[in-house]
């Protein structure tokens, strides 16, 4: 099914990179009871189960669309979502089967109730753990043999679960300068330190990485050198960057040299759009299903590259199927997959057992093939949303392209976005004349655009604005947007150190375009532009 | 519905109880854009939430037992549990209703998969947490006015989140002498001392508990005086017992004087029994199904004594419903009850979509009188299960019925238990004179009978046995009895301090009657007869 690569021997010892915390874990002593427990006619009178009789559901069903409900076409059009459906009558978002799922199996040795909702363990279902390990063999193939994957309750108890598997507390840990706000809030009740990496268009720049490693001062710092980083590799939160091969090479190179575990955070992988075409340039297109072809599409994750086990990969099938799952893996080595299967024993034990049934029975029911199918439609999707708010942005402002030569966008497409010349509309400042009031390199996975915002190259000298900070002009346009009725993530929630309010320099928005509708699509460039407008000439 | 008693004012300020890693969580700068999410009309692209259409279930269902499928009546014949359905017929646990969740509500505010299957708030869905705060209300009726409730993935997630708010490293808690391992093992790795408390036939011991603190010499002991109490009060871990209201308002009292909080882990609290009445002085009985009066009948919670608001009660699905559920919530004081949710918010986030839809599907349709219909017959189910599994003790064995004078027993009905004479048995070592091999105190509430194994009795002086101590000698019976076919709890796992080599005195067996079934407690009971003979004469 798929072409792996030779795979290297077994993990290294990497044992030294477990917390206090995770080394005092112990194994439960009713695992000691396990060998008895499988003999066949053995009476059970050990755990505090209820009898499956008194489960009240008798049978679980869902309604489950069919794999190929979303076509594999890109039209050049982006007037209306609905136009795909027309063109080319493939998708049918109504079409479902039913899957279910019963007290006892249906066959020999399937999904039953009495298994799924009886007390599990941390491995969860046995059906889906082997469906979640034939997906990681395959779609990410990592580079050693003794391999490992585990269940969790979705990447941000995965998150957790590694915090007190990896850290003792007031570590420091590697991560981008813009990174996933909710990631820092899970570490900093550990006291731990957010150690800034900088960026270019592909996320972490490798040459920051080094130097920060190279140049570590314990003393300046406070800190020790720290021996995790933390990375969304993939549609970076919040820059949409997309890390290739040779990057993630270059930077596991640089985690061997410095010891370093890597925690490769990634919900966004497949939602991978590629570049940013603009509208007239764009070309319909339609693609093959071709499971391998499209796997082998897609950039690499860092197990590919990890001949030594030092990553810890997160899945979820949050962005994939549904939040609501709460259900996602780790793939890892075995040392640390047995850490954090004995921390999930005490906290969350096994993921829902009804989660577990709808997600197993649709892996079963559409099979590998077919759910390879629905991410390949499903990125196309989210393709098509990305390239309906750019061109929404450039219906109501005026985009022009240009090279990015510094920080995260050196090397990358930027757009840098001023107003269109408003033939009845006079201004006292005008921000007319081609300076760019903000700009933006378009994602290349994920969900979101992040906007650099140029306001203070608006503020007239010597203006009661001139004396605020960029964090209160930030806010003060963020508030003037969400008055007018648009709802932005703001930027310095996503910076990886403290945004103080004598900084000056650029603001940033992240726009997510995962759940907008086409008309607020357009709606909301509009109140952008009209409200960024008012906005700079009150300045 | 209820009688709820006369509140207090609000709860006292606690906040000295939380832990360093609890007082550093923030606030998720999320929340203040929570204001602008509810304005009508605007269009968010703050978060990245997928739409809807792109979750492939348009429906979720289940076939749920009717409310009353379990009967209320108790028979004094013990000799099949099927006996009840046949002499009632009251009871069929094969008819089902249809429950449905479909993407959009099927009425106005109703519950819908694009709700439930979307990134929800730590506060799990609203129509869920209306059902779980009135069923505390109408149930616990906590005794003070600002008390609330927060759902959570279970008790044993539940314990976790406590012991990230309540605890910094090292810190001591207090712990019935025998106690529920899996609470040791959340704790353990944070490097928490378990302190135990003397037991009586009640579970925690009051006077032992003033002993302790009175006494607490903090040099002598190498740590504080312990601030948190962890205890199963109803249907005790392993012993069985239950600790009535009396008991419960005289801890609850020591606790304030020592200014200590409570954390009341329940998951047994609707399996109370009442006293075992031996099979020859049962009768059969009949009871009305009456919400208020049934509750009324019940133990008491912690809550309905806490004026101060220092309980953290855990409630958990996992015995009511089904351990897959996941599904549990905590009713304690707003102050905690935040940090709680902003520890849910950076780990499990919200209780899994699927599981929510169900359990709320099921409290809806059968609403809270139903469901308390259901749990009144839900504890005799497990009643008879008692009864069985005691009966067929006395089926194998002698018992002897006395009043318990010390320890965890003081005050209980005791059986003592020796071997039947068996007229065509020959043995070296007889161990028909009368002494008990084991005893047990019927438990009034649970799964679980707790035998105490009086080994050490029966070792010849000088023989090979008295060289070891109890811990060998149990573990060598419990393998005796695994190699037979019969899988016990062995007794030291449940011990809150370490049982090490060189101790005597007594073993235990803790025997759950949850799941099986009654052929099988017959056999179980005759190979413990055999094993038991052959491990003592061989001893």
């Amino acid at each position: 099914m798929s072409t792996h690569s030779e795979k290297y021997g077994g993990s290294i010892d990497l044992s030294h990179h477990l917390s206090d915390v995770a080394k005092n874990r112990e194994l439960s002593p009713l695992k000691g009871l396990q060998k008895y427990m499988q003999k066949p006619g053995i009476i059970s009178m050990a755990g505090g189960t209820p009898p499956t009789d008194y489960f009240p559901f008798a049978k679980l069903s869902g309604d489950l669309l069919v794999h190929d409900s979303f076509p594999l076409s890109s039209s050049s059009s982006s007037t209306s979502f609905s136009w795909l459906w027309k063109l080319f009558g493939v998708a049918d978002k109504t079409k479902t089967d039913t899957v279910s799922v019963s007290k006892l199996p249906d066959v020999p040795g399937g999904l039953s109730l009495a298994a799924l909702l009886q007390y599990g363990p941390a491995t969860g279902d046995p059906h889906l753990a082997k469906a979640i390990r034939e997906f990681s063999a395959n779609v990410y193939q990592p580079a050693y043999s003794d391999w490992t994957t585990l269940v969790s309750v979705g990447n941000t108890e995965g998150w957790a679960r590694v915090v007190q598997t990896l850290f003792n507390p007031g570590e420091g840990f590697l991560v981008s300068e813009w990174t996933y706000p909710s990631a820092l809030a899970g570490a900093r009740p550990y006291n731990l330190k957010p150690v800034p990496i900088g960026m270019d268009g592909e996320g972490m720049s490798a040459i920051s990485l080094r130097e920060v490693l190279e140049g570590w001062d314990e003393s300046a710092r406070g800190i020790k050198r720290p021996h995790v980083m933390y990375t969304v590799p993939v549609g970076q939160n919040p820059t949409g960057a997309t890390m290739g091969a040779e990057r993630k090479k270059a930077i596991y190179d640089i985690c061997v040299e410095y010891d370093i575990i890597i925690v490769e955070d990634d919900p966004y992988y497949f939602l991978q759009q590629g570049e940013y075409v603009p509208r007239d340039a764009r070309v319909d297109s339609r693609e093959e299903h071709d499971a391998e072809k499209f796997i082998a599409s897609l950039a690499p994750s860092f197990v590919k590259f990890d001949y030594q086990g030092r990553v810890i990969r997160l899945d979820t099938f949050s962005k994939t199927i549904a939040p609501g799952c709460r259900l996602g893996w780790f793939t890892c080595n075995p040392l640390f997959a047995e850490r954090l299967e004995r921390a999930g024993e005490t906290t969350t034990q096994s993921p829902c057992g009804f989660g577990q049934a709808m997600v197993a029975s649709l892996l079963t029911h559409w099979q590998y093939d077919g759910y390879i199918r629905w991410l390949q439609a499903l990125r196309l999707q989210y393709k098509h949303r990305r390239d309906f708010l750019i061109d929404s942005l450039a219906d109501e402002f005026h985009l022009d392209l240009s090279i990015g030569t510094s920080g995260f966008r050196n090397g990358s497409q930027v757009y840098n976005v001023s107003f269109k010349r408003a033939s009845a509309f006079s201004e006292k400042h005008s921000a007319q004349d081609g300076r760019p009031i903000f700009s933006f390199v378009p994602p290349s996975s994920g969900m979101f655009v992040w906007l650099k915002l140029h306001l203070e190259d608006f503020v007239p000298p010597g203006s009661p604005s001139a004396k605020i900070g960029i964090k209160q002009l930030e806010t003060n346009l963020w508030v003037a947007v969400a008055e007018a009725g648009v709802l932005l993530g703001p930027g310095l929630y996503f910076s990886a150190t403290p945004v103080t309010d004598d900084m000056h320099g650029d603001g940033h928005f992240r726009l997510s375009f995962s759940s907008t509708t086409e008309e607020d699509f357009k709606r909301a460039a509009k109140l952008l532009s009209t409200t960024f407008r008012k906005f700079i000439k009150d300045l």
